[in-house]
């Protein structure tokens, strides 16, 4: 069975009861998993993970906009996140049994339906982006809510579904597909903040490090410990074990070591099971020797 | 429902049609899955990958037992790999909804009717073993088909069940209950056959080595290449991980390299997610951050 995860984030996370009674009519959306609901007061706003095949997230992803819709009014909405949209962006994300392009379908189907049945207009971004310019969430979202009405009336920024006027209370939802996004860090045995900082400014894409790395390099409160905090976001352009050995020579120039990594969240197994392949040698392998996928078949 | 695995060891590995067809006659056992079959011409073998609940597999392997013996003949049996009957080792595996003592009671019930219905004599091993002096296959498969003959004959190697004489053609089978066991071969950048039985000598626990390793040196047929053939009894005591550094540090010695590894057939996730964790150090990693896990729950 295909599946696809669906992570959109919506503009409320002070109000958890609301957030709570969201999830629990997603829950009833036949085939559709609830993974995680996690809820941020400061940037009052929640991140829901979803699981399902496409036709479980195109039942999903409509009722999120009509439920929240009704909840959020963005017009008198407070938080430090930007934020564009009640629904504020919804990645459809390939795991197994799916392609990017099915989940580039997938994203402009719900951009339609979510523009026509609920007077949301659309964005499309990442994968699903109908130009370079609009790829990247931070430029669509640029100007935020109180700017919309404006950036909308400018050709460049017509929506890609829906009326070139924001919903008054909602605003526009951004709706795209990508690859999962893999939150990891490092930790090094050391105090040295401008180590992590170097180590981050060499590692990532942004001042020409590896393609698919965002990270920064930051201190850990109460430990003598600094973190490289990275976002992957193509684990299988820009594997986790090259950014885990890169980090390692790195850290070497300033006779430092790496003292342990983390994974935050979830992971798809496949990025796991490639750092095995990678450093056992594994010629041949498939994940169908995996005895769990095996009997999942 | 209980899921038993059972991984048998047939000796034909060069008609892959026989291996095939015998193979196809499983599938028909209701209830079973025939989840891989691996053969291998060196070793003149084939290992098989079955899984099902008690009845399912009560039924299936006297039916391989019945099968093989029509279709091999030990008198002209040759292969690499040593072998004491035509099916030549049955094991019993827990997987879920199974414990141990299951899989005990199976292998005493189809070694009852193996010996009984189709007159090859069989021995207990592993957990299921009628005293310590048969637990290990290898002290049971020592002298091999062609010294069974003169071994059955002394009262200490009298078989668990049938007669104290090998059957003509297909010798003698070996069944037993057992923990997961990982088939795992390394293959060093060398032809020199020595450095490979050196490396297999220090590493098994037979003589002096890691305690759930057993291992031998062989040359690959038609590749300048040789190998370190493994079984990994015992993943969680014995992971997959320190195995391969070992045998690489101790090829270092010899001025060689290892060229790459290979897991022949099923492996737990665990024992792949365990070398993931260890080489990129990571710290508070569960397995149920992995997301098909969680959608599995």
């Amino acid at each position: 069975m295909a599946i696809i995860e669906c992570v959109p984030n919506i503009s409320e996370g002070v109000r958890t009861d609301v957030v709570q009674g969201i999830a629990a009519q997603l829950r009833a959306v036949q085939g559709l998993r609830v993974l995680d609901v996690q809820s941020d007061a400061t940037h009052n706003r929640s991140v829901l993970t979803l699981a399902g095949d496409a036709a479980s997230l195109r039942a999903a992803v409509p009722l999120l906009v009509e439920l929240t819709t009704a909840a959020v009014d963005l017009r008198v909405h407070r938080g430090e996140h930007p934020r564009l949209g009640a629904v504020d962006v919804v990645p459809f994300i390939p795991i197994s049994g799916a392609t990017m392009a099915d989940c580039v379908a997938l994203a402009r189907d719900v951009g339609q339906e979510v523009a026509t049945r609920h007077g949301v207009p659309v964005y499309l971004y990442e994968e699903a982006a109908s130009s370079p310019a609009r790829r990247n969430l931070e430029d669509i979202r640029r100007g935020e809510f109180e700017g919309l009405a404006e950036k909308m009336s400018r050709p460049e920024w017509a929506p890609d579904f829906g009326v070139a006027q924001p919903h008054p209370t909602a605003g526009a939802t951004v709706i795209g597909a990508r690859m999962p996004l893999i939150a990891y860090n490092i930790n090094l045995a050391t105090d040295r903040l401008d180590v992590a900082k170097k180590i981050a400014t060499a590692i990532r894409m942004s001042s020409g490090g590896l393609r698919f790395v965002k990270a920064m390099g930051l201190a850990l409160e109460g430990r003598p410990v600094v973190q490289v905090s990275m976002n992957l976001t193509n684990y299988e352009k820009t594997p986790i074990f090259r950014v885990f050995d890169l980090v390692q020579r790195e850290a070497a120039r300033y006779g430092v070591t790496v003292l342990e990594s983390e994974i935050v969240g979830l992971i798809p197994q496949a990025a796991l099971l490639q750092a095995a392949e990678y450093y056992l040698q594994l010629e041949g392998f498939s994940a169908n020797q995996v005895l769990e996928n095996k009997l999942r078949e």
